[in-house]
């Protein structure tokens, strides 16, 4: 036990961190933590959680070998877990397991939507401007940073105007992409040449009939004229949370006339 | 090349199975790997993958010492990866990293919400039943299992009320919390013992007033009155995906008083 120093957390889980390990080679690591397990499993632990940094990468194989599991990773590391109890299932809680894309869905007063193919497609496809959430990015931030960087187009949020949920994204992950409404700042172009091949502003009639336009996509263009007609559309309200420490974006239905 | 067998992807990836690895010995693996990565640069590929099963972690600590990093996990392997432009920042697409989480704001025909007590709580709170959501599972789908299990109520689907995102939630990653309004098909409560410390409907009002209550979930039953008095709600529509293989739920504003 005083090998590892494991923290321990209120749901009677142990963590340890290979960088506050007293030094050891691998074989008395293996065998120091066979001996630990056994006692953290006779003494009532539910779980034993392992970071390994990479420079620690050497007792990876090791967790491996004494029966430990992938958890997760982030850069510079990677964590390991095992449960401890045969009586009852693993209750140890998954990963974060959504992915987070946001389109920009950019109108001009002329009523013409911005679009762009891109330059890695399989096939003729006018999409949205967008991509993946920075880590501790909000949504519409987002949506203005990507429209940017792909088309050149300084924008502001609007509102939001629909998500789609699905499935079996990318390894059996679950992606959720966010389509933001937002008003252009100017209209001149100035697309990635890095991730582009075309850019333009198309009549948003023209775009619902065009064969190369998805039909989420040509959804989202409908769903946009009715909330111009309804007045109403989805915006973003600051609240705090429990402990009054931070707010928090909640997002509910709002009149569209009122700004933000 | 010929020992690695790389699956090469449209972004000029590379991505290598430990599973599929001509058997090579530690030394052998890290050699031919060092010769491969200079010849793949060479060739103007942009970055490779490693993914490592777990009988083979030895090959791990092998990865780092070439300049790979961790990317990801799943049950049973991690994932490395490693950039390869010198030129070009690294645009190697991160892993998941939002959470889903799924409350049930149960209203019965006398106005009372469905509330519960966690028995693991840090304080007093009425919440909202709910958790996380399993992979592949649909936000409704979610909801109305995480109330049945806490609270033994079951319900049907009637709309998503709001959304709440959170950062700096868990090992960094953020977290999607959904609301979603469900209709009791019966009214007795049978909550869990294990999770459930107590569990009654509450009036909506006395709700909003009682002092155990967050903003959020204050904010929620606002946002459910105002909801009911426009007459507008969000809820998903099936549309089919851009290869017209699967239907995937796309949520918009939709009017109250049409049932899904």
């Amino acid at each position: 036990m005083e090998y590892f120093q494991p923290e321990i957390d209120r749901f009677k889980g142990l963590t340890i961190d290979s960088e506050k390990i007293i030094p050891l080679d691998e074989k008395e690591f293996e065998e120091r933590l066979l001996e630990s397990l056994a006692q953290w499993k006779a003494s009532g632990y539910r779980g034993v959680w392992v970071k390994v940094w990479s420079k620690y990468a050497s007792l990876v194989p090791i967790c491996i070998k004494v029966g430990f599991d992938f958890h997760h990773t982030q850069p510079g590391y990677v964590m390991l877990c095992q449960w401890l109890l045969d009586k009852e299932p693993n209750s140890l809680p998954e990963y974060a397991n959504h992915y987070i894309g946001v389109a920009g869905f950019v109108v001009n007063d002329k009523n013409q939507l911005l679009v762009i193919q891109e330059k890695f497609k399989s096939s003729e496809h006018w999409k949205l401007p967008g991509g993946h959430a920075d880590k501790g990015e909000n949504i519409y931030e987002t949506a203005i940073r990507e429209t940017y960087e792909e088309t050149g187009v300084k924008c502001e949020f609007d509102s939001l105007l629909a998500f789609r949920h699905q499935h079996n994204y990318r390894y059996a992950c679950s992606d959720l992409y966010f389509i933001c409404v937002l008003h252009p700042l100017s209209e001149e172009i100035r697309s990635c040449p890095r991730e582009i091949s075309k850019c333009q502003w198309m009549d948003l009639d023209e775009y619902i009939n065009n064969p190369h336009v998805s039909d989420a996509n040509k959804f989202f263009a409908e769903s946009y004229k009715k909330q111009q007609a309804n007045k109403m559309c989805i915006r973003p309200s600051r609240i705090w949370n429990y402990s009054k420490t931070v707010k928090n974006n909640i997002y509910t239905i709002q009149p569209l006339d009122k700004s933000m």
